[in-house]
């Protein structure tokens, strides 16, 4: 089970930097308010945008689950490699959770030691990536025949994935003929768009989208499980972990709640405190990416410029992924010396599947200390120094624990964060589902690239953006 | 040559946000000002800790370069990888470069497409991480026998590389038996210190960390340069650049001169509009490690409690790497509406080495603006949009233009961006070239640890951070 250990945000420990332990007694004030909001949630639970707080639940659990065994166990052992074409949300959990439970070195393993296909995750438009990628997949024995292309949008129209698919789809039917569609697997919305279409016309095999599951909630459903359960992660177990996690974020009593009180935390030292930037930074290499899932969620959820009244607020808080011990010689410097402008969330991990034993022999008194320790005691112990490192100068920080990286812990973590995101969104009063700003740069761009009804947005970008003479 | 366009930093784009561009005319004073700390720079030029601008020209050029080659080739063809122990400035520079220049598929290509070793840079102490690499080295044919390992440190007592190396030196006698030292390079202080005794009573190849330049500095020395040549990166090429434009940063003229006027933007929006978050987000993948590179130079140097007179001022900017287009579906939201808190600094390559047409045929009317357009048109065009965006929210930003990612504008960036830090030294009157708060955390690491003499600071640890109840 994963622990919060949130003594490092209090005055105790950071002073004026911190929060009043009063403030979390039962009876006080925000306490009683956290108790509402968890009552509120209770109540939109399943519903409206609210529904991807089913997916770890039947029914919809066994449906999706069902779905994604089939769709897996009908492409097994014919590919050697996936490619993934998706962005933001239909790309960002799929890597997060690959890359928190495979080896780093998974594409590289030959397919005996690997249980699953190679993974490439193409989230952009540049053409020296996608191109590599597919170099690689066309030079493999067989061509392109080994290769299986997930492409996951719910309308379809959203551009970066189009043009990949767009490009996919060609590459495919020239190697391949006209029984190409084997070869793709779409995840899309059930019912409509133009990616339904599309699929209905080409005959693959498709996965939903769940109606009311936005992009940055969906890795729980099909969008994130198809590639993990391709890739021999175990999706029974990650969905055990998010379930027990959501109930535990139900509990009525904000004090045994994580998901109340992470929220809490850090809405109050953001809105109180001036700690307006949140730091994740894992003690571990394999969870660093699962950071990147984590900024889309608290960036796009809570960065919002208008609250639920419509009042002008500019809210939302900046997530910053870090890694350690990495960045203790890279970001530490300016974290302990710079503004007292954040609040730091360690990710530790209590048992390596693996260790290594820093071995006896090179006979250096200065090293003499590291010898016949496990590396995981060096990284845990630079973890805790850190820690007390952020407590000497005042800056607030928790821990997550994880008593070990597996599946069931992962899904517990993505649980927390998805509910602490919903209780985010009720304490700053604002709508955690919606992306209004993304409208502006998106029509802009079909106007750059001459989409037709799209003119007047070409004129005002160039108006806009005339050249100058401050060029350097 | 790279440009700086810096109109969307001032007024007339983005209002009070931005910078009057009166600020920015001849006889004004922070014009005046800005030419005096070119004259200090050109006055320092190459002592002290600014020794890091002679790397591109001779004579440390020449030495390095010639040193740096002959290891090169006396290594070359008899590693089919390599594998670079360090940590910070020891690894940072040489994932950005090898990044940069190298196809993301390196380690997957065949060695007759590779022209160069695998590599991998271990920088962490993370025990799944290592273990997997060395793992992948040893079941190579002929074992640990085509791994070549680069170990820099300068002094040799950095506890997460000294960590690796007694692991890696241990698995290579076990495996090799005592002529084991043809498979590692160190790059260690030339004279003195633990590493280089070590070298010493091994008979390890050795190149020179040269004295004054700082571990965020070295990119460009044989700390960055080595592993750039084992890969094949033109390391003339990318030293040319550096030249020239450090030749630019040089010019009296500050209008002229792009690493003052960099800093000047990036200091008067941080310190007179609150523009306390630096954002760089490369539309290219290639470039998106650069970014981590970023981060170390401007944060540690630059976040410092006290100024030269020793006054409390805990100044610094937050650096932040995103990623074009990719982040436009995870932080644009934010970007937009959140508090208006940053600065925004885009990179954009002109012409991508190699393009993709995306093709006709799909037949959908909804993405048919897309049909016979080059991938890079789009990602260009998503770039121009969201600038645009960002102009229309009135969030101050900046480009960067690479007419094409070679190593020659890598090294033009690289030259750039360091000395723009050594103005922002100056303009915010503090040392850029220390990192006094790092210690604690070491010597608490030394204590959790158990090396003796420590045993104070393993104490101290313990009753700061004393078990609470705050933990859900």
């Amino acid at each position: 089970m994963l622990t919060l250990d949130y003594a490092n945000c209090l005055s105790p420990r950071v002073g004026d930097h911190g929060l009043d332990p009063a403030l979390l007694t039962p009876g006080a004030e925000p306490i009683r308010a956290l108790a509402d909001h968890t009552r509120s949630l209770a109540g939109t639970r399943g519903t409206g945008w609210e529904r991807w707080r089913n997916l770890p639940f039947d029914p919809m659990r066994r449906e999706h689950v069902s779905a994604v065994k089939a769709a897996a166990a009908s492409c097994r052992g014919q590919f050697e490699t996936l490619v993934v074409l998706g962005i933001g949300g239909s790309a960002l959990g799929n890597i997060a959770v690959h890359s928190a439970l495979t080896p780093p070195t998974w594409n590289l393993l030959p397919a005996s030691a690997r249980g699953g296909p190679r993974l490439f995750v193409l989230d952009n438009v540049d053409p020296s990536q996608v191109g590599a990628v597919l170099d690689f997949c066309a030079g493999q024995p067989g061509g392109l025949r080994s290769t299986l292309f997930n492409v996951i949008s719910k309308s379809g129209e959203t551009a970066e994935t189009a043009a990949q698919f767009m490009i996919i789809r060609d590459r495919l039917k020239t190697a391949l003929g006209p029984n190409y569609a084997g070869h793709v697997v779409a995840i899309t919305d059930p019912a409509k768009g133009t990616m339904r279409q599309i699929c209905n016309a080409e005959g693959y095999v498709t996965l939903p989208v769940p109606e009311g599951v936005g992009g940055r909630f969906s890795v729980l459903s099909p969008v994130g499980l198809f590639s993990a359960a391709m890739c021999g992660v175990d999706i029974d177990a990650l969905l055990d972990g998010a379930a027990a996690m959501d109930a535990r974020c139900a509990d009525p009593d904000p004090l045994k709640n994580p998901a109340a009180l992470l929220a809490f935390l850090l809405c109050t030292l953001g809105t109180t405190r001036g700690k307006t930037i949140h730091v994740m930074m894992p003690y571990c290499n394999a969870l660093y990416l699962m950071a990147d899932w984590y900024r889309q969620l608290w960036a796009e959820s809570l960065g919002k410029r208008v609250d639920r009244q419509g009042r002008e607020v500019f809210t939302g808080f900046t997530p910053i992924k870090a890694l350690g011990a990495t960045d203790q010689h890279s970001q530490v410097q300016l974290y302990r010396e710079g503004p007292n402008d954040k609040v730091f969330g360690f990710l530790e991990v209590e048992a390596f599947e693996r260790d290594i034993t820093i071995p006896a022999g090179l006979g250096v008194p200065a090293l003499a200390y590291l010898e016949a320790k496990p590396m995981s005691v060096l990284l845990n112990a630079e973890k805790r120094a850190t820690e007390y490192a952020f407590v000497e100068s005042r800056r607030p920080n928790y821990t997550i624990r994880f008593p070990r990286l597996d599946a069931r812990h992962v899904g517990e973590f993505i649980q927390l964060w998805q509910v602490a995101t919903a209780y985010a969104g009720l304490m700053l009063n604002i709508d955690a589902y919606d992306q209004p700003a993304v409208e502006t740069g998106k029509v802009a761009t079909f106007g750059l690239m001459g989409r037709s009804g799209y003119e007047k947005h070409l004129t005002q970008v160039t108006a806009t953006l005339t050249p100058t003479p401050w060029v350097v």
